[in-house]
């Protein structure tokens, strides 16, 4: 985790204080069930419940001190609660593992963290939805490897990223499913010591699912799947991020990060003003990219389970995590206040002399009866004087001119042919298709 | 793709005349929609498909020659069909790109690799299933860190497993689901000069989906999930392929995978009989899971389009769906033919003295009303005369001959807490969750 | 293996009469050595010898039909060698274990496969180096962010891939000896049964090391750190092919792939000329890149050896060197042919009206004794006014009617600032660093 | 970076105030240079080195209150060392950039880092070595595939683990010569503002070499290969922590962790010791070799330089280097502590009773003259036996007993057959080659 890349409610989860109460909660759960089962008192459970009402500090420092002694994290914990609660403590974590309360808590943070990363997903969609609808006319040059390709709008551009990541929206859903599950079933998983419906209990109290079989962990296919997912979402954000990379190029400029009015990007050059924000996500997109490899390594535990998943997700639990909550309200912030220049992009559209429109041009003088061979050739014959004068030469001016074009085309018809709205008929359908009605 | 890592069903989705054969399909589907819309007459489309009934061959080297020259395989492939159906095939690829074909083509031929995967996948948990119940109630050691720690059965090992392929098998669907769409918009993705409901036609005829926005080439973030999620799948193998490694190990030797009558492991050494084909999965695990990388990596293509997807789907396309079912299949063999030694699983169970069930008479002297401390030592001081005895001697012996122990429990309470089927009372719990019911 | 990406004397090495031939050297030199120690008949590595000075074909069919029926490569391989030189071949392979051959001959392949690569590389780098010295001092804009920063020349650019290639050259090397070792030490490397000094001896007839210790395999943390430079060089591979793409953007256009003249970039738009070549090596590079995870995880092999490794070197051995070589020969092409623009290089530096000059003219106002300030000020109230502009406007001829300027700079030490040769005074130190002299 | 895998002298390197003190350093030797060159006045040099006589404390939280408001982390420093300085200060950057100081600063930074991690490495080297020598001699099964195979010694063990880490020892010199490298050239890298022989003389008071051509940044094909050489390191330790787990296995046990008399692996076990450092070592490995990937995927920097690769730096520069440092110690401190069994080996050597020397038997029954094929059937229907005793029987007694082997073999022929020291006769040689003599 980078400080500078993170954001406190995010953070928040996986602070130790956060982590000691989930795992009370799991314990105050259980215990709870055990006495109505009648497996321990209902005193028990009832101190542990009582001493919380009493919204208690987590002596963070006093819990480490004891795990420096006993080299038990858990352990560890227990006697600091139980100190806190008193004898009646000691029905706590009856037939349990370690492991039950490590591996629940960590599905209760993945899942919380889950919940903010959704929430961030629908601002950015929001974001991209606002901004889509404003250009959704605005016309612009589409690019096929970095060439100008034809006519397209810039609501189109953000639709796509509105449907990409409405995509990466559902995977999300279905990956926090994935990681949402409670085991409870001690020692190798097979409930030798505690009873089934403590499980049940405890992960309906904590809305998670019961994990069908676990064998002291919960399997690590589920956390593969869980950060693979998040590298996806990671590689949709470098997308977009380098999209707008790409249009604030100098040659380009046709969009650019909002700077603020006393920002400087340069101590000596006043024209600087550099995508540092998306350049920053870029690089931020191949780290929680990175994570999904050892998480995909951490599948094969040996037998009933060995601990090397442990620290691998001491990392990227909250690394992945984190960093992902503040690239997701990074890029939301980014195209939220999108400084976008149509006027840039019609210049740029028009660069090229109106060899953009040449396809429809070819289409024309065939349909009129010219062979596709002849339409070709003299279609590119006035598109090469076009491009050899980089774009000073009109395409439509010069096919005005030209005699065989004119023989099968008006200049009224040709005129038509250079109409950017063709383009754009279906501007309305695609937006249907991608965007929330009503 | 490894030729001996290779099953013909998947080879033959990859190879050239499949290729062909589904390019074709679009053409003709879109050529008839045209022809509906009055676009084109439907003499186009109807010579195209009579010229389909006559089951053709593709001729992929007389395609390929004409690539060598024109350098664009679509439109060596459209002229060589030209060449065969005669002018009424102009009307094909009417306001159409390549990537139309290409990337639908892609989808179909993922979309049907997944079907033959989820096959493979019905036959390894049917394998799966068959042996868990075959093994329901076999004792065997759980271990975690590669230590004993308490009992679980053979057959909840292979529960495990089963959920776990189950799970993936889930997610596979939802994979598949992923990539198999279509996109016919033209040139990036505007439908500038072809109708949506061409797309939508042509969609339906072969299975896909609509995609909603696609920018010349359907986004490869659908890719980039579906990789990952193979990827997942290979780890979810792995942890099965490494598991029955460590049991055929010479000390261990619970399990072995299935050696014919005249196998030789060695041609000096008549002991060997090594778990090649769990290595050998192992390793392609390893590799299909590497794939998930580059997948990744081509999901921020620039405005667009670029075309540096291309050449890494060349390669992961083919090489990841066809090791995968290699591998699936290979597993299934291994699993179903898996020679399980319940004797042996036994007497490593034995070997300890009845350590392994140490905990249950700490919890039992603990409930006849001896402090925990004391409990505590009183199993220690006989537990570690068997552990230094390396198993040669027995708990239960060792207590029962302890006066503080047999004050607190009789013989026949310490006997009851050596009883292995304590530990069994749930699997029929577990099996019910894991297990198809009915 | 892509057929469309690779090159034959590359793909030669990895075909299987190619391993034979080398099996058959390990052996013959090592019945040779054996039969110097007096372990064996010199008349047994003389009739090997004999038979191989008649050039024999290998019948790979009829060695594949053997294997088939023994499960034993390298045992149907010496069956069919025995076949054709009668009995005294049997003192073939005496103490040996199908290893030695077997990684000694990855070894023979990898470092055949360097030199190939080797080769490559010094033809890209003079490619590069021609280049660099042709447009040593063509003036070009510098980008950071991909914005325009200050000049530098087209030459600069080469030469920083010219110093990049060259420590990848560097980095090979090194590659190359960590892989090129023989082994020859028998079942677990001990040498039991057979003397270290027929290692030493089939290492020198190879042009190997001899490996220290082996465990009846070569230890793969040499692999390892071979396919991971490799991934280093094709990611410097991508670096360059991305240099490519942008400065091929239509908007930018200073320099483009290699077009034939008869060559089409779309068959509807004659404009287009897509950097093609290197977005396909861009796709290569990620894959050559991905191909050092699995070899990075085939380090951890389990006691002396188990054979997981081997099926992912079946995969990347031939992968990643032929993918590699046409990626290197491929870019050396895109080089050597390259159009380079420099008038329109020209063009885009004079674009901004000179305000990449901003920074000279702030050093000189307050070298002159402006505050650094108010020196930044005035440039700044100028220089904003040319960015408005679009560069339509130009910052000299605006500082030159300044008079708060004029107060501090003649207009002749203003222009002065404005000399694009200022900014080239060091090229030639640069290219006396980087380029071999002499 | 994970706080519990992490140590002091390591983490300081990265912490602010370091930072911070290398920054001065190249700003007061620059201007040190230029003072010398009369750019600036020798006063200017004087003030920042009188000052930092002082030892003065570095007030990180007014730096970063600074660059709070200026978003610029350089001059925000730059500001305060002004203040600390006075206006003598105003000479220091003087045609620099702040990557020339940010580069340089992660090339000390990293260099630092490499020194602690080679002391790292040679104290490994030196714990494996005396463990080496330890058990030069100790008898123990090689295993191949898990099974056992033949004997070796565990000082062969320890031997193969040296080697490696002797070669990733010198990888690592290799590799901080790669990094570090000093930059001091100015924007774009044209040394147009700043005299090459600055870099000259910086580059030797830290220690570096010279860049020879940096584009503003120092390229980042370097930290490519200086990670993915940590990542082979990784590899590495996750070789030998594998190794360790494999021998605590409970069937095998032949080594273990070291447990401090009054650790507890289990509250409930007594029996259990667990292997959760090197099992730790494993995820750790897992984590260093992930961070390769973003660190090749930063080469590819757009044109003379983007910042996408600095986000991930601040990740990867301190996690990969504190987290390998912190791998190293520990695996040393487990090497060096190592619980090394030599009578369970032996009694393991001894489960297969005498197996493992079936392949010796083998050749001496064809050397007596007994065809291939014969002495095969011979040795294979007496193993069998031991085999199916699981090794209660003897092989030498029953080959003793065995009529046919004993017409060609005598039974003092056949005890030398079953004699140990044969497999040791060349650990002499191996040792020889692999550790440092003197």
């Amino acid at each position: 985790m980078v400080p500078r890349y993170a954001r406190p409610a995010m953070t928040a989860i996986w602070e130790p204080e956060a982590r000691y109460k989930i795992w009370f909660e799991i314990e105050a759960h259980a215990t709870q069930k055990l006495a109505d089962l009648g497996v321990v008192p209902q005193s028990g459970a009832k101190a542990l419940w009582d001493w919380w009402q009493t919204n208690p500090a987590i002596d963070v420092a006093a819990i480490d001190a004891k795990e420096a002694i006993l080299k038990h994290d858990v352990i560890a914990f227990l006697d600091w609660v139980a100190e806190q609660v008193g004898p009646e403590a000691r029905f706590m974590h009856q037939g349990m593992t370690s492991s039950d309360v490590l591996d629940t808590t960590l599905a209760v943070q993945l899942a919380r963290a889950s919940d903010l990363l959704l929430e961030d997903m629908d601002a950015l969609l929001a974001a991209i939805h606002r901004r889509a609808e404003e250009h959704r006319y605005t016309p612009t040059i589409g690019r096929s490897h970095g060439i100008h390709a034809e006519p397209t709008t810039f609501g189109l551009k953000l639709a796509q990223a509105y449907a990409e990541f409405d995509r990466c929206r559902a995977r999300l859903v279905a990956a926090r499913a994935e990681i949402a599950t409670c085991a409870i079933s001690g020692a190798v998983g097979t409930f030798a010591n505690i009873d089934p419906s403590v499980e049940e209990y405890v992960a309906e109290k904590l809305g998670l699912a019961v994990e069908p079989v676990s064998t002291q962990v919960i399997p690590r296919d589920r956390h593969a799947a869980y950060f693979s997912t998040l590298a996806v979402i990671a590689s949709s954000i470098e997308r977009l991020a380098v999209e707008i990379r790409h249009l604030q190029r100098t040659e380009v400029l046709e969009a650019e990060e909002y700077f603020s009015p006393g920002q400087k990007g340069s101590s000596a050059m006043p024209h600087k003003r550099n995508p540092v924000l998306t350049e920053n996500l870029t690089g931020q997109a191949r780290m929680i990219r990175s994570y999904a490899m050892p998480a995909l390594e951490n599948v094969a535990l040996w037998h009933e389970r060995d601990i090397s998943h442990s620290s691998v997700e001491r990392f990227i639990g909250p690394d992945a995590t984190i960093t992902l909550d503040f690239a997701l309200a990074r890029l939301t912030m980014v195209v939220d206040k999108l400084l976008i220049y149509p006027e840039r992009m019609q210049k740029n559209l028009d660069r090229m002399g109106g060899l953009v429109h040449s396809q429809r041009v070819l289409l024309a003088l065939t349909q009129a009866g010219v062979t596709r061979d002849n339409a070709y050739r003299l279609v590119q014959r006035n598109a090469m004087k076009v491009w050899e004068s980089d774009g000073q030469l009109s395409l439509l001016e010069l096919l005005k001119a030209d005699e065989e074009v004119t023989a099968a085309l008006t200049p009224a018809q040709l005129e038509d042919k250079f109409n950017l709205d063709f383009h754009f008929k279906h501007v309305d359908t695609i937006f249907a298709r991608v965007f929330p009605q009503g």
